[in-house]
């Protein structure tokens, strides 16, 4: 609670907004709300999920209810599963009769699931309301900016979605204590993401303070959600409707994709399996003539970070092929892939061949053995 | 066929398109979508109803097939009931078996309603691609402009939407000719409106070459519906996100709603509904101040559109009152309502009270007994 409080702004012209980090934020919620415009006239909904709930429900709703706001709560249950078409109906349901109108804003408190659900809900509900993020993962740290929003399809992840910023981020770094330590470790691995593909530095910060980070020291838990927050909304900033220079957030997602719809969602989290995408694209990188190290550097940096960074044995190499065939990224046929030149810098290449990629899969399961 | 082809531009920045009105279109529109760079290399899909597939689907996808593009064509039942999340979520499923892609397009081939739920489609399918809009109907002279794309909750119409601006709109006049003769008016009601809000001469246009519009002559057509557009493309370009200025476009919009609920979807058509609803804003507006004979000739101009202007006996007063308490167009709890002040020029007015209104519903029914 001693911590300090460190605010940065998303640059997006008339869409830009705050991303305010720090420690006891949720007990001053309404304050910030205020300071974002948010009317008091309209009811506010907030969306988490039955994990967050009986942790930090109560205290926002009674924050926001003293402050002057009216707030009703949906909680839906926790997990992928929750980003669907079906729950996104009932929480338009729940705000229709609730009564939310073009002057509302709903609040997403919890993770990524909760913030891509509860965003795609302010995206469309008459065309898009505020929307406000108050996230409780290290992931979301990634998910809270870009304005990406969505639902899953049954045939395919993240299908149906809109474009829709936030008008506030509310990081509030103490509700990550109680996060469990899988999901601290799964959200590191888009942390060190961001310094991977653009900022060498960060990544050796990330390297360096590995055991305070697991640790979830909240000083460096700020500075380094702060910094892959601001690379990210660097990236975004100058390309916000990802034309092609936000492609390069994907390092490590194609493969990761497909490693996580092979394994059956769940046995990989997200950011478990971008850590194998990353060294896999370490590997491919350093074989295309990349910096010397590159794969070695990026396997220590992942594992300081207790992340994987092989596949198991069993994981059927054609699946992983035919999974990432179907994968949104290969555009009018092409295939494209986000590959390393050196820690800190990537480059989007339209020319991988599929048995390079099959290759690289195959070593990344003999690692294990020699491990 | 022998009509000349005219081609206006809604001007949004960046996402400015073209609405191209004429005879015979459906005969190029290969080389129209290849002129607003749709490349082929990715399917596209046509979305129609059961009543225009007949019609003109075939022609459209020969047309297209003839000219280089892959099509897959999604017919969905005709009617406002169509417009739900369970018909979008069939033409998600359709679009991705289908391989739809971020280079895709998807093209509307029909009235209002596919145009909105198909540009719903367009919106949010991999978080929006490109919209093609081909109207069949007069009504969708207004829904091709403005970029309002939707779909109805049980509980509330066009509650789920977003913003998506077409890239073209090919407006073939010739379609309209299978038009049943109802539609024909509802659909010249929007155009009248068009006058109504904002220019005075097309107004008196419309009542003038009321005959020529009704027997579907396709100069008077052409026209017609190009200065319907150009008007509403100049309102919306100058509030695209709806906050001020736009409002003036539902003049007659929050009563005919309420008809239309009350009433049960289907009896009223919109355009009828809302023809209504422009009789009794220019009855406030004459005895709030406005020009006199504001009410008389805007019954007038209605009536020579063989527009209804009163309402029958049997509707209820609180029925209706009620029903517009839950219209999204009630901001932060106040009542906004748009009046003519003189034929062509409306006033955005806050400060309506709900007797005024409710007078003016009783007086519509008694006009009905003594015409
Ligand atoms: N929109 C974007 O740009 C973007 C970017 C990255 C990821 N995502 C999405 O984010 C999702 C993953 O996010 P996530 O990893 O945060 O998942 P999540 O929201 O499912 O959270 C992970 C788990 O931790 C629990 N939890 C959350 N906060 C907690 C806390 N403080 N204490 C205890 N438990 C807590 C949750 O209930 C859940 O079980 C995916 O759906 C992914 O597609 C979106
Ligand atoms: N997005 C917007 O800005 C906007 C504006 C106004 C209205 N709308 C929406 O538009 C819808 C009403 O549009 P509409 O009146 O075009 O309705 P519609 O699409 O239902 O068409 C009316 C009827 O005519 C039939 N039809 C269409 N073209 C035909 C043709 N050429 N020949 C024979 N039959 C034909 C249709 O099958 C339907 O039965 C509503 O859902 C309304 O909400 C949207
Ligand atoms: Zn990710
Ligand atoms: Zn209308």
């Amino acid at each position: 609670m001693s911590t300090e409080t460190t605010t940065l702004t998303v640059e997006l012209g008339e869409r830009s907004y705050p991303i305010v980090i720090g420690g006891g934020l949720l007990d001053s919620a309404a304050e910030h709300l205020r300071a974002v415009g948010v009317p008091d006239k309209s009811p506010l909904m907030i969306v988490t999920d039955d994990n967050v709930a009986p942790l930090y429900l109560e205290k926002l709703e009674s924050e926001l209810t003293n402050g002057g706001y009216r707030v009703v709560s949906a909680v839906v249950p926790a997990g992928e599963a929750t980003k669907s078409l079906t729950v996104y109906n009932d929480l338009i349901t729940q705000a229709i009769e609730a009564g939310l109108d073009r002057s509302s804003a709903i609040l997403a408190l919890g993770g990524g699931v909760v913030g891509d659900l509860a965003g795609y809900v302010a995206g469309t509900y008459m065309r898009g309301i505020r929307f406000i993020q108050v996230p409780t993962t290290i992931l979301a740290h990634d998910s809270s900016v870009g304005g990406k929003v969505a639902v899953n399809h049954p045939l395919a992840k993240n299908m149906i979605g809109v474009f829709h910023q936030p008008e506030l981020v509310l990081y509030d770094v103490d509700t990550l204590s109680t996060l469990p330590p899988r999901e601290v470790r799964a959200g590191l691995s888009e942390m060190v993401k961001h310094g991977l593909i653009w900022d060498r530095a960060f990544a050796g910060w990330c390297w360096d303070n590995a055991p305070r980070l697991l640790a979830l020291d909240p000083e460096a838990l700020i500075y380094g959600l702060e910094k892959g927050c601001a690379i990210k909304a660097q990236i975004v900033s100058r390309d916000e409707r990802e034309n092609d220079l936000r492609a390069i957030l994907n390092l490590g997602h194609t493969l990761g994709h497909a490693i996580e719809a092979v394994a059956g969602y769940g046995r990989f989290l997200h950011g478990e399996a971008i850590a194998v995408g990353m060294a896999a694209a370490a590997l491919l990188g350093e074989e295309r003539g990349g910096e010397t190290g590159l794969y070695g550097e990026t396997m220590l940096m992942l594992r300081a970070l207790e992340l994987p960074v092989t596949l198991p044995e069993d994981m059927d190499t054609e699946a992983l092929m035919s999974a990432m065939q179907r994968d949104k990224k290969f555009r009018e046929g092409k295939m494209v892939y986000i590959v390393p030149t050196e820690i800190g810098r990537v480059e989007i290449a339209n020319d991988v061949e599929a048995d390079a990629i099959r290759d690289i899969i195959e070593r990344l399961k003999e690692k294990e053995e020699s491990s």
